[in-house]
């Protein structure tokens, strides 16, 4: 029995350019504004609580980022945090809503390989205007059939998304650096989960991954995934 | 001649349900933590100026508000604005993302009068999770076809979205609170564009209504929408 995976989804982040990386460079900025105050690594601890307990209401994105920074700084410092402090947070957290995007490796010869052959959509969450903007700057909006901007990567939301452009999970595959979002909700749903791991990881995405389910896959790169679509679609 | 509207966009902050009061108070708030260092009117004119800076980076929504706050606060004390004023601006903006949900006069009524009738989309900008959120707590949900978050209303977003949930503009009402988001790009997309004034606009959100447009009406309350239809229908 053969199967055609219709839709191919793929996750933007650090999957088709760098981001994770800008997150970790304004992080050591903001541990050097505060090294005065607390030690880098209880700084990333408050840093982290601060961020699993927002993420709720502030979802994901650089502004949430931002905020769990600034309300970071002001609980580390016991209020004490200078106000040039602050002036160079936000500063900060501009920056990184204006960085160029960087392509990873291979993915717009991988990207045109498969167009045509699968639809293509990008599936990815964070700040709607930043993920538009990022999408824009990259070239690589013709690529794709759709765009799925949402707040959180569920099963029911690719069991939408999956219905919506194409037929359904059954016959759908979702690749990205994320276990927790990319891979697992996927899988959950009822579709291939192929997870291509970045190497710089943000914790509140990382997941056991589940080595034994027949429809998870691990590649190095997203140019290895034309070689594992057809692998899946003769067997 | 007669024609059907076959699409029926609303806005949702202050169409359905109140939001600008929420803005208002924070913006209170903040001027009382800030009465030591500016006279209310300058800092609202500096908030504005920095919210219309910002807006093209931060999009629409209470996390951009936050932040926009927290560099006014910095910029107009010099950098000497207390820490606990800062902890104190972030959690009024948390506050807001907790506000509950208040439906305006008349929603629920009218909802239940033209669903079936019309296709009826929500229209909205801001956070992705807020208006989610929002959506959900209202328990509005049900009564809509679809629901489309946008970075911005623009005659592109309304023409993409009637056309995919109708048959294009020329067949499509667009009502709302903002003038300039709700009422302008839909006429120029080719739509119907009705005007409901809230009472507290956002500056950011004025424009003259274009009062001679033969698609534009104005409505006190959106009580008043089926009769609109209903005249608009026969016509």
């Amino acid at each position: 029995m053969t199967m055609r995976i219709k839709t191919l989804g793929l996750d933007a982040d650090d999957t088709l350019w760098h981001n994770e990386r800008f997150f970790h460079l304004t992080q050591e900025r903001f541990t050097e504004l505060l090294a005065d105050f607390a030690e880098r690594d209880h700084l990333a601890e408050r840093l982290l609580a601060a961020e699993r307990r927002n993420i709720r209401q502030y979802g994901y994105g650089i502004k949430g980022f931002v905020l769990s920074m600034i309300e970071t700084a002001v609980e580390i410092t016991e209020s004490r945090v200078p106000g040039h402090v602050i002036g160079q947070i936000i500063a900060a957290g501009q920056e990184m809503l204006a960085h160029p995007i960087d392509l990873l490796p291979g993915v717009e010869d991988t990207l045109e390989a498969l167009r045509g052959r699968h639809r293509l959509i990008v599936i990815t969450k964070g700040d709607l205007l930043d993920q538009e903007r990022k999408l824009a700057q990259s070239g690589l909006g013709e690529m794709f059939d759709a765009v799925e901007i949402v707040s959180e990567k569920t099963p029911t939301s690719y069991a939408r998304i999956f219905d919506k452009h194409g037929e359904g999970p059954a016959t759908a595959l979702m690749a990205g650096n994320s276990m927790a979002s990319d891979v697992l909700p996927a899988i959950h749903a009822g579709g291939w989960g192929v997870f291509v791991p970045h190497g710089q990881e943000w914790a509140l995405e990382k997941a056991e991954p589940p080595v034994d389910h027949p429809r998870y896959r691990q590649i190095s790169t997203l140019s290895s995934l034309p070689e594992l679509l057809a692998w899946i679609e003769a067997h």
